[in-house]
Order: structure tokens, then sequence, then C-alpha cells
């Protein structure tokens, strides 16, 4: 007995899988309170890159220290440890980033996103969409089923503004084990008020939404999986790809496509991750880690709702269980990161 | 009969094919009378970029007008008729460039080019290299056969000095149907006077050749065939290819790899590009468009020397080659996307 996917995904098939990693920065992460992924305001920044470079190469450059929320590592160690097991190629995308990591990257030509209280959070979106749409058009070609995970420090205020925008009565996660929902809800009230915008306004203008109050994540991930069409698509994420979702259909994206997060998203009770994604339509993979049997206190602090889910954390584990690994092998593996970067 | 490929690829299979092409700027292509890639010099800056997006969009956004070597399109022409009939996944490589297309990228991390003679053309080329070698992991887990192309102007001129500093004899090609041996031969000589090497100092050195004397996208190119391992790899490419050929052996860079380059190039009298792929130990492929029997008298002037090659035309031929495309249906696509460009 070792379900530790659930449910198991017995109907994929896959013999090209390929596992991306979008990489944003918002300033909406520097409005103090927001978000806990990194050890200080100024470090968060970096949160992405480090991450990337940890997955890839096992060690941070750009930053002495990995990601760090209090003493729990970044779930790129996850990530790092599904890839390391299951061998699936790898890519991480810039989509805005400030701070470049020492790894190859794909890249979309994006600028990194603004606070979203200026409520023209992504003036470029239409771009970033147009070149996703393309990169999705060649690597369809390539891969049967893409895993889509993301690392945006702040991208939970953002997903929650753009839910509200569309008229979706979601609740948005945190990295925080306190989730800071009355900040958040204050800086989408103040953002909604400098745009004259209310609850549902946006409902049918999904890239506005983006423009005013999304971060650079969101169009790429949007354009990939128009330009992968009918490619199976997994999103590797908790509430922050729960706002993707709840754009696309009013961007007309059709197609197979399903979300993975980890349990420490879904069991999040101020959040509302497994209704959201039925009530929009979409089947939701759930990975349990099995994290209060680590080792590691920094990994069984996951079990009490520190960080909880990012760089495709969720799908990475996904990937690993489609795979036929054990969570047991799994969690170790995961160790062995850590035994590697702590 | 229609041997337009020759020898005709017959010991090649592929599920999986890859077109990748590596864009760079130098500052050596804006050394006065040492590149033709481009209208005029303030325009050489713009040609890879320009390239890029002709192949991926069928036409130019950085800049109003289509790579032009005087009445001559850009071989990017050839390359996206191969791209249209084959249906191969394609990707451009940001390998250094001055100018950043409207389309997705992959990015090495890397910086333009310096001006040879002052001896420090590329001092990130051994992370350039790093990155390179990274993403040639990844992509060998999606690929059974690469084609790797450029796009950089002046890379002739490059090429020239890193053949030299390695010891070899071959002569390089032009973009110019008066090939001007004697000014790249003056620029090489200065590069080496300010450096203190002479011809063959730097044979047990190729990554030193390159920081002194080549240009971004060589470590590149080098780093992804590291990467690639034992994957079936063809450069596409003239003389700046068989340049990078002349690296590998010093690099401990092993594996499947052959070079395919135009008629044009091979028919070079002023070069010496058969000949030195031979001695250097590696197989050619030739590829004739027939642009002699063509409607459009740009490329009709491809025949008497003008621009030869890039963007890995000669690659890309071989490619559709490769998938049963005859001459005549190839020679007729380009002029299709000379309808649509021109």
């Amino acid at each position: 007995m070792d379900h530790w996917i659930s449910p198991e995904p017995t109907r994929f098939e896959s013999e090209h899988p390929l596992f991306l990693c979008v990489l944003s920065n918002t300033d909406t992460a520097s409005i103090p309170g927001i978000s806990a992924a990194g050890k200080s305001p100024r470090l968060i920044d970096y949160t992405p890159a480090g991450d990337a470079e940890l997955v890839t190469l096992g060690r941070t450059v750009c930053n002495a220290e990995p990601p760090m929320t209090d003493q729990s590592p970044t779930p790129a160690v996850i990530t790092r440890a599904a890839m390391q097991l299951t061998g699936i190629p790898f890519m991480f995308i810039n989509s805005g980033l400030k701070i470049i990591p020492s790894i190859p990257l794909l890249d979309v030509g994006a600028f990194p996103g603004r606070d979203i209280r200026t409520a023209q959070a992504v003036p470029d979106a239409r771009k970033i969409y147009a070149n996703a749409l393309e990169m999705g058009r060649q690597i369809r070609k390539l891969s049967d089923l893409v895993i889509i995970g993301e690392s945006i420090p702040g991208g939970t205020t953002t997903a929650m503004a753009v839910l509200q925008a569309m008229g979706i009565d979601g609740r948005v996660s945190s990295s925080n084990s306190l989730n800071p929902l009355d900040i958040k809800a204050q800086v989408v009230d103040e953002a909604f008020s400098k745009a004259g915008v209310r609850f549902g306004d946006m409902a049918h203008d999904p890239m506005g939404a983006i423009e005013r109050f999304g971060d650079p994540m969101m169009p790429c991930v949007c354009g990939l999986m128009d330009g992968l069409k009918d490619t199976r698509i997994v999103l590797a994420g908790g509430t922050q790809m729960m706002a993707v979702l709840s754009l696309l259909d009013g961007l007309g994206i059709k197609g197979n496509i399903s979300i993975a997060t980890t349990k420490f998203v879904a069991e999040d009770g101020t959040a509302s991750f497994v209704e959201t994604v039925s009530d929009l339509g979409f089947e939701s993979y759930i990975a349990d880690p099995g994290f209060d049997r680590s080792r590691y206190k920094g990994l069984r602090m996951y079990e009490s709702g520190v960080i909880k889910e990012g760089v495709g954390a969720g799908g990475a584990m996904f990937l690993a269980g489609l795979m036929g690994i054990r969570q047991k092998e799994f969690r170790e593996q995961v160790e062995l990161v850590c035994d590697q970067i702590l």
C-alpha cells in the first residue's frame, strides 16, 4: 500500500515527458508581509534563480545560501529529487526574472512584474503570451506529457487578485504557515480601487486581468498551453496554478489539462484548492511525500504548513509516482539532497 | 536522379530530430570590410535576430527589412523552407546577442563577443560552455539527432583566428563574393601580435584560443556537443563550424559528429572546407538547392558566391533530404518563402 499520489495516475502513459518550470519576479513580493519565500525581504528576489540553480546544479550560485523559509528548505529539494530519480528532461523558463541564474534557460523576453497596486502589473503580457505560444508549438513536437511548475515569490497575492477579477470565489494559499490573507486582501483591494474594478468585472477579459493584476508567470504558462494544444499537460502548483486555470476558458484554451500539487496545499484550510479546481472543471492530483517521518526537522515542518509548494514540487512528485517510485524511496532521496545542500 | 545531398544521408535514421541555431554578435563584425551579412554596417548587428525571426515567424520584427546582402536574401529563407517542409522542432539559442529577437529563445547567459584585436574576445567562454553543456544534457534526453547551425556576422574572421591559433592551415569562406581574406588576415595578425601568439601556439589550449580570438558561438556549440555526448550531431555551417571542429579534440569532445554545408561553401575556391574537414577527421555532407534554376535573381546570385551559408542552411537542407524531400520541391518552397518576405 503506497498511495502517495492520489488519485493514482493510472490513465497516464508517456514516452517523452518533459518538466518545465517558469521563473518570475514581481514587485508585489516586496510589499511587507506578502511573501515568506526567502529568509529576508532582500533575499526574496533571489528565490526563483536560487531554486533553478539548486534543481539543476545541486547548489546555489547567485547567492551563498539556498532559499529557505525559517528552517525549512525550498521545495526545490523535492523537485531535484524527482529529476534525479526519474531522469526526466527539464528546463527552466525565464519569464521576467530580476536575478538570472547560472544555468541554461528558455526565455520568453519578459520584464519582471510590477506592484499590482499600480494596476499595470504586466504591461508586456501579450508579448510574453505570444513567445510562450511559439515555444509551446516547438515543444509539442518533442514531448507527449508536459509538466509546468513555477517559482515566483508573491505569486499567491497576484493569484488572489486575478481570481477575484475573474469572479472566482477561491481562496489562495501561502508559503507562510499563518496565511496573511488579510494583507493580501488589502493589497488586492487597493489594486482594484486604483483600477476602478470590482469582483468579477474582468470575467470576459482574462488578458486584461493579467495585465492589471497578474504576474509574468501567468501569460507564459497560458501561452505555453495554447501552443501545446492537445499535448497532455499537468500544471504543477497550488493556488497560483489554480488562478491560471481560471483564465483558460476566457482565453479559448482547450486541452488535456490537469493539475498536481502537494498535500500541504490541498489540506490548507485557509485555501480552497480542491473545491475551486473541481468547480473550474479540472482534475487534481495530490502528492504526499510523507515528511512527517523525515529525519529533517525542516522537512517535518512542511507538515505544519510552512512553504507547502513551489518549483513544481507537486507535479515533480506526480511524475515520480507515475514512474513507479515509492514514497519512502522518494523521501529518502529528498533527504539526500538536503544532506548535500544544508 | 535527385542527389542534391551528397553523399546521400542513408546511414541516418532519426525518430526525434531537433534543429538548433546559435545566435551571436561580435564587435569583430564592425571592422570595416569584414562582413557582408547585412545591407549596411549599422544593420549587421540586426542580422542574427532578423534571421531567427524570419525562420520562426516568416517576417522580421526587430527591423523593417529582412537581412540582405546586395540583392540576395539571408539563408534564413532556406532554413525556414526546411522547417516548414519537415515540421522538425527547432529552437534558437541566444549566445551573446546585441539585439534580442521577438521569439522564444534558449539562453546560455553569454555577452556579445569583443573585437579580437583586443585579444580578449570571449572572456566568459567557460561560463557559456558550462551552460551549454548543461543544456545539451537535457536535450539529449529529447532528441536522437541534433543539427546545430549558427548566425554570427564576422564569424569567418574569428574562425580564421581560431584555426590559426590551433595550428590548422585551413582557409575560411565569406558572405562576400570577393572573399576579403587580406583584411581578415590583417585583423588576425593584429590580434596575434597584441596577444604575443603565433600560428599553432594554442594547439593545446582550445578554450584559451576561444577566449582570446574566438566568438561566443564557439563555446556554446562546443558545450552543447559535450553535453549531447553520443547523440548524433550534425554541425550545420561552413568554415565557422570547421573551426569548431578544430577545437573538439583538444577539448576532449568525442561523439557521433559530422558536418553539413552548402555547395556554395564547398565549391568556394578561396576556402578549403572539404579538405580541412577531411584532414580533421570528420565526414561532410554537401547540399545543393539548385538555385541556378530559381526564378529569383537573389537566389541565383548564391551561385556566384554571395552569402553562401548561414542560419544552418546546409544542415537544414540535409534534414529535408533525409526526410525524402526532392530538390525541386525544396527550391520551390524557398521561393514561396521569398514571395512572402520580399
